[in-house]
């Protein structure tokens, strides 16, 4: 699927099983409500899934990796090989989010969408590499046009394999790229016109200097290439990363797909948001798994106007928030299927006695 | 033990391995303190169990039932037989709570402090009944000071039963009584001084006017005892109710006996309350699971001053935000042990060439 027909494909989840569901929930025997967002949940993916006993068995998180070109204004404190070094991490097993999402039960699938590395071919990860890193988003363009679509449809080619093999229930998204809450903080302020000041936070963790810097960087990439908060792929190829386009196109392939998609925090987000923006429809196959201690991360969240499952203090990326709303999910699909209601709590009294 | 013994035995988590605990976390390939609340629980949790490869395996969630003469007063959309019916479906194993601890490999153990029935004595649950029932709380106290000890010392007992078959790594506490967001809400009332208006939600989901009223019948109440704020076994007595001395029992007992109690929402946390002022030492062995919607629930943790892992706008009880917290606490253990600090991982790296 290019990016059009995937966008044409999206529709929306069964509205029947969400209105089951809803009975359902309403009648089990406990206060009407009172299992919160889980509810919602366990409604929402009722509906996607067609079922009533929906099984998440097969838990996929893809991290999304990629290099840019801002890092040269000193926006990161850790240097740039450290994205290739963390791929081999994660293919390695010991990254966090390997750990994070093994104890969700989840399978952990790295992709190059633009590490400044040449990767071994026989390397199990997603082979998507766009380029070597995005231009200095502060001089020039971080990619063209045509890049920004090649990035969202990389994205959309991974969940479709995904799909084919039959080997995704609920896919999780995370992000890795050295400097890149540079290019999602400039995402949102293009979509919002938020001053960068307002919005921009520390990444991993930089100082009082380092961050005026960095709201400056943005500042003068926003006033040098004017992006159209229209249009979303203008915004991607101006400010953006190869990482966020595959993000995107994550988002877009679950929806038209039709299966669920969770993602992370400010930078999947940014992914998301630039999918939701591209495709409203795509929202309704979307959770927000956690809300990021980066201040950008809110203002996305309320752009979507969603609710994140978790507010944990979370910074690091990688799907770790998303690993762990996966738990939560799946939870919410156990309340609706396992939880008896005043009914059958009755008949089973009944046959007991 | 009795309580003054078990207030006696409580030692504070191992300091050492806290600090041990805390350098790995630190050292860790990933941004320092990028993993939020999910650090600060695996570094208590390494001081509670000397250990930094924690092992949660044997999770044990304990549901207190109790029931509560001020029903009496209208309190409550439901009648006072759920609370001995849901008893039998925690046996049954088809409440939300069975749903939610299978999930999180937790076992359900329901206790009865003072349920208004005569359970079977083969039925599996700890029989502990004080009385069936408490006294309406509106008119007279709900307790006697000695009834009032009794049922901590009964969850004491309980904890001790749990530790001397070996078969607690973690606690959760869970309630289940008709009525007990009133003396729950009068419990915190009492301690803090804060006028009932501002701390009584709808419990179950009662309309404006009962709302009303059970803001009256708690102002009542305290109008009428006074309950002295400095002694935690006076506001038990006088507004309190035998499930909510269980769940104070509870955590004083895993805190004398060494392992960690998580505690649900608004009525398991007034017992945590109870007991951490009793026992400011216990406070180092809770955790607090998920921010209740029941208004008065925040200014319980705001005594506690500690921060719930989730907020997922649940108010059921019975233990069910306290499983849901077992799951991120064990992958708070497995965040310590499991991801790699960068010295193993370049360890790593030099075996391979």
């Amino acid at each position: 699927m290019n990016l059009n027909e995937a966008i044409e494909k999206i529709r929306p989840p069964d509205e029947q099983f969400e209105q089951k569901a809803a009975a359902r929930l309403s009648d089990q025997a406990r206060p009407g409500g009172s299992l919160g967002m889980l509810e919602d949940a366990a409604r929402r993916l009722a509906g996607m899934a067609r079922s009533l006993d929906v099984h998440l068995k097969r838990k996929v998180i893809v991290t999304c990796a990629g290099d840019h070109g801002v890092v040269a204004e000193g926006v990161s404190l850790f240097p740039q090989e450290v994205t290739a070094q963390m791929v081999y991490n994660f293919v390695d097993g010991g990254a966090s989010i390997n750990v994070l999402a093994r104890h969700a039960g989840a399978e952990v699938r790295a992709a190059d969408l633009g590490v400044n590395h040449d990767f071994e071919k026989n390397l199990p990860i997603f082979h998507e590499k766009i380029r070597k890193g995005t231009d200095n988003l502060r001089r020039k363009s971080a990619m063209t046009r045509r890049e920004a679509i090649l990035s969202i449809e990389a994205g959309i080619r991974i969940a479709e394999q995904l799909h084919t093999a039959h080997s995704v229930d609920l896919l999780g998204t995370g992000d890795m790229g050295i400097g890149n809450t540079t290019p999602s903080s400039a995402v949102i302020a293009a979509f919002s016109g938020i001053d960068p000041k307002k919005l921009v936070g520390r990444g991993t963790g930089i100082d009082d200097t380092a961050l005026t810097n960095k709201i400056e960087v943005i500042r003068g990439a926003l006033d040098l290439h004017t992006p159209d908060p229209k249009d979303p792929v203008d915004v991607l190829a101006k400010v953006g990363g190869f990482e966020i386009g595959g993000l995107a196109g994550l988002v877009i392939g679950g929806a038209a797909l039709g299966f669920p998609v969770v993602c992370d925090g400010l930078i999947a987000t940014a992914g998301a948001l630039i999918a939701c923006e591209l495709a409203p429809g795509a929202k309704k196959w979307l959770f927000t798994s956690h809300r990021s201690v980066e201040i950008g991360h809110q203002f996305m969240i309320d752009r979507l106007g969603m609710e994140p499952l978790l507010d944990l203090g979370l910074r690091l990326g990688e799907g770790t928030g998303a690993a762990l709303a996966m738990e939560l999910l799946d939870a919410a699909t156990r309340v609706l299927a396992e939880i008896r209601t005043f009914e059958e709590v009755s008949i089973r009294n009944a046959q007991k006695q």
